[in-house]
């Protein structure tokens, strides 16, 4: 029972703690049956994927990630008490944050962090704020993939725009869980990477950053999960979401392209197979999910993730206590693309929600 | 404390209850400051803006909202024991809805509620999944904005597409409240007001429905409220008004448009007016929230409503028992666009949020 | 979600709202399973046992609790959708309560009451604070016994001391549900009874109040139930308990005698009995909770409950505002001896909260 | 936000995980102001007040705790991210724990934690129900005495009773903060000490344990914190102390005794006292609260704790595979009591429980 900020979910409930450049980061995962297999390999697999310094095109910066099990396990299995894990930072050799206390750096969170905890706020690494808490959201996400392969749910997410670069094919999830890996940018389409890759070079040259899409497919979710109102699946994933450092909006199924529908058009018709005595719709415009529940077509909604706000590029802000503009140039390596590292904390923050609200149907 | 699944909030709390066509719908909040001045009149001009009947485009079914208060206020003010609202609904003469149980209507709730509550689910007017029970979160969202108030901080909310008829105008949030109201369809511009409301009575006389997008400014917001993580605005937000039936889609500031962006282009630099002596920023692509905290700016999202899945319309649909397909055409009156009265819900689950997060941040 | 002080539980959630002087009082219930018969006859009954005016031994005053049902139940069987309960009050010509805002009176919820809300508090009938509110916790028991009747749960409580008149046998609960409600007084030993009553009598005759002890035991409680630690059956008891008007103890099994024995002693042996392949315990010193968790033996716990603080005798009190002491005499009736009717609330809360714990416990 | 069964508080929650003879136990502390200084010495000191081998009635085993701050701190000050503790457990040659999976010891964890965790639980020193585990409550309960010792507010706590040696003197704060630690059982007046440490002597001689009571007395907590019903002051320490292992009652104020006592007599009458211009209570019988909410009075409170079940001295048991009655002797060192202990756990999850208390009021 309790409300802190830092806590998500219902009756599988995790608390993350921990900052960037303190001890370390970890979480607690409160309500995990009892007697599932830690898979471990899956968790450093998911791990290895969030990681900066993996390819050309994110950050060089290498932050292998090491988990360790605080608790919750027993011969490689859990026993039902709260799971807990820690990723030891590594001795980080800050350089100067102080100066950032003067000079926010532009749509940082420089100045929100100072606003919201006030004077001992850390700003090393951006403290909690930084995009490194989603390496035990990754691991939450892996205990909640362990959850629902029990029921063959299968989650697949894939950088669907980079820039102007857009594929909006619909992928079977199989096809994304086969190919989204096998470029740097995790996208399914080869020819679509290469020019997605050659984008992000040449914004990685100009020391900028740029933008981009996720797209999220889930298959075999049971039907009949989630709730009207304040706990609609929608609401539970797109709170979940947004806490994704760089989220800047969510659409389900058809999402925005809807307001230009008919209801005739977007109405997704029942439709029976005979062969397979196999109830399903036509189309999907619903994302599986209608009324807040889901109907047991694959669930799919989109995230549009922005270009980061670290940028090598010179930028003009503002010296908050002298209220002069000054020239702002922010030495060390930045990430020029978030978007297929920002994908893995999508997904897995996913599978985290999915997973709780497959353990909350359970009541009713 | 608890976990139900129609409550919202954390110390101040909404817990809705009620069906479209039993005894009523009511909301208990539970946490609102002692000696706070409950505005009737607000409560009954947004009940009013909700509610059908209002207008030639929206449905004629006339279903005045009246409320009565069951606890919580003394000489007109609250005590700061649960605030009660009931609304009785009319005698029903409810139309067969028996027959939804087997002959599901596309993408309607039959289907999802037989799932989720089993087979002694209320499918009569759409059962607790009805839009009537926005009713009670307009009320709740009214306190919200009487606590809000008290700083000034105002809320507005326009239509700012329906179909292809798009206006893209940032309105300033005085302009917004100003002109919002004159005319049916909630659009600020009355040009553009014209021509959406000739496209709805066209899609009313082909008895089908349409989509749109609801744009919402909101001014005077605190800064320094909200938090990294689960709990960010946008977080709360987003929970809060996907719960509203119909949305498809949110995106706060630029949106899904950053995802085109150059971080050189997307950050929003920070400047001084020194002769009102004011910090702001150029630009306000961040929908003034940064690392899920409110920094001053005007915060801004757009929200997409789908067309109403109810069509008078014939469709082609299943019947779940016999397994056939069927021809079904729903006789009474339907909205043929919901969005200018979904706008009222989304503004006012806005409104029951942030002074949620407002209360809270007294708190650190 | 949510934290509201008004709430309680975890996945079976009960909101209750109301004064005792305003339209009325009620309880939302949020997390009841579907198609569960609504069994009016014993809401009625316990209702009833809770009032006043049931007998020459408690206060005359006739508040016949009607309640109606505002959400929830459809063809008397709960649909899932929270369940809604609502009792109006009588119309009060409201004796004058204001003189209490400045002549608090000794150990009522006057001072307290307006240390918390502020200038505003409605004192009338001790508003929120009332005893009356104990009926909607009532009717929210009489739920969770349905829930729980379906593994035969049986729950009974008997008034074992009034003053200093005690009865310590241990009784089976079945013989606590067959006599307890045989006497007034609602003790199991009619001898006990007379004596109590004639106690009660005397003080009653006296303008004053008296105390007492209400043992509670449950049979059928399925065993591994509860948690280690926060939510214990020992802590989600108590919290409960704690909540019912007059409560000033509890103890679980052997209690405060426990500070008294040896280990060797309070330990409860493990024994099989071979004729009916069943494993119990010798003792049932541990009151059938070890570690937090259920144990299958019968649960058993005592609450004591203090006189009522509102008495007919004269009382020395401060004026608070004019600092001086004063002579108070408070007229109208008052309950001599509220033990028989708090245990009417004991015993449902209890239902409350354990049909909470089993609900809960089909999450792991 | 959630319902972790491991998490404790409203908008200050604390949740521990961690087993006995795994990698360590620890804590999350979410909602501590910011800018609060870690007071190390006093975490210390209350760690070593608890922990085992203190003393030669205390088991002799040494688990000097050693904590780690693994986040929320910046130059000794809480930066108000969430502060977590972790205690590294030593390395444990754990002893057989295989044998309490069939021969179950009376009274003791062994038989709940299987029915509730299933065959994976972890049984070594107790895992999860260890009371080593108020270890990091102790850390969570200094913070807690950190937070209100701004408003100067006390907490003593003193052994009253062991076995049937009883001290029922009120003592001021002072003098249990001043006198509670001279003698190792805890208690205010040294013969009462020498008395009871004598009988614990020949307990552990007997290779038996023996239980006690706590008084705990809190002076200076401010007034008007608190509510009715749910999160009564009683309500919310009654839930957090029956976490603590070992007890089986409490009482606040006169308690059980006010089963006995007339209202003219239990009724507290207000005084004013003119020097100090003050207002308070002839009596204190109501403990400091009234109607759930905090007087201004000193708050009081007994807690019964139980004789441990861990003995030296040879038991019957059964083998509840083979059921049969065995005669089980189980080795290592135990505590003969565990009172001066418990009452550490006691004090300090008080405080934990008060601060969130005293930060919640902050929202009405």
């Amino acid at each position: 029972m309790g409300n802190g900020s830092n806590s998500l979910g219902k009756n599988l409930v995790a608390t993350i703690f921990g900052e960037s450049h303190g001890k370390g980061i970890g979480i607690v995962l409160d309500g995990v049956p009892s007697d599932l297999n830690i898979d471990k390999k899956l968790i450093n697999k998911d791990l290895n994927r969030r990681r900066p310094g993996q390819s050309k095109i994110s950050t060089d910066r290498d932050e292998k990630d090491q988990f360790e099990i605080l608790s919750g396990v027993q011969n490689g299995k859990t026993t039902g008490a709260p799971l807990t894990f820690f990723i030891k930072n590594k001795d980080h050799h800050s350089k100067d944050y102080s100066r950032f206390r003067e000079v926010h750096r532009p749509s940082h969170i420089d100045y929100p962090a100072l606003l919201r905890y006030g004077k001992n706020v850390d700003l090393r690494g951006s403290g909690i704020f930084s995009g490194r808490l989603t390496a035990p959201i990754v691991i939450a996400g892996a205990i909640g993939k362990m959850i629902l392969r029990k029921k063959n749910v299968k989650i697949g997410a894939f950088v669907s725009q980079i820039g102007d670069i857009i594929d909006e094919t619909q992928y079977h999830v199989d096809e994304i869980l086969e190919k989204g890996e096998s470029n740097i940018v995790r996208t399914v389409n080869p020819k679509i990477a290469e020019k997605m890759i050659s984008l992000i070079e040449q914004v990685k040259e100009e020391e900028d950053s740029i933008g981009g899409i996720v797209s999220v497919r889930i298959e075999n979710f049971p039907k009949g999960i989630g709730d009207p109102w304040f706990d609609s699946l929608e609401s539970i994933i797109s709170r979940a979401i947004f806490s994704i450092p760089g989220v800047r909006g969510i659409e389900f199924g058809t999402g925005f392209k809807a307001a230009e529908m008919r209801g005739s058009e977007h109405n997704d018709q029942f439709i029976y197979d005979k062969e397979k005595d196999e109830i399903s719709t036509q189309s999907n415009h619903c994302g599986g999910i209608i009324g807040g529940i889901s109907i047991g077509n694959s669930i799919n909604f989109k995230v549009a993730v922005k270009p980061a706000a670290s940028i090598g590029k010179s930028q003009k802000t503002l010296n908050f206590k002298k209220k002069e503009m000054v020239e702002l140039k922010v030495g060390g390596r930045h990430d020029p693309c978030i978007v297929p590292r920002a994908l893995v904390g999508i997904e897995s923050i996913t599978a985290l929600v999915l997973a709780d609200a497959f353990i909350n149907k359970r009541n009713t």
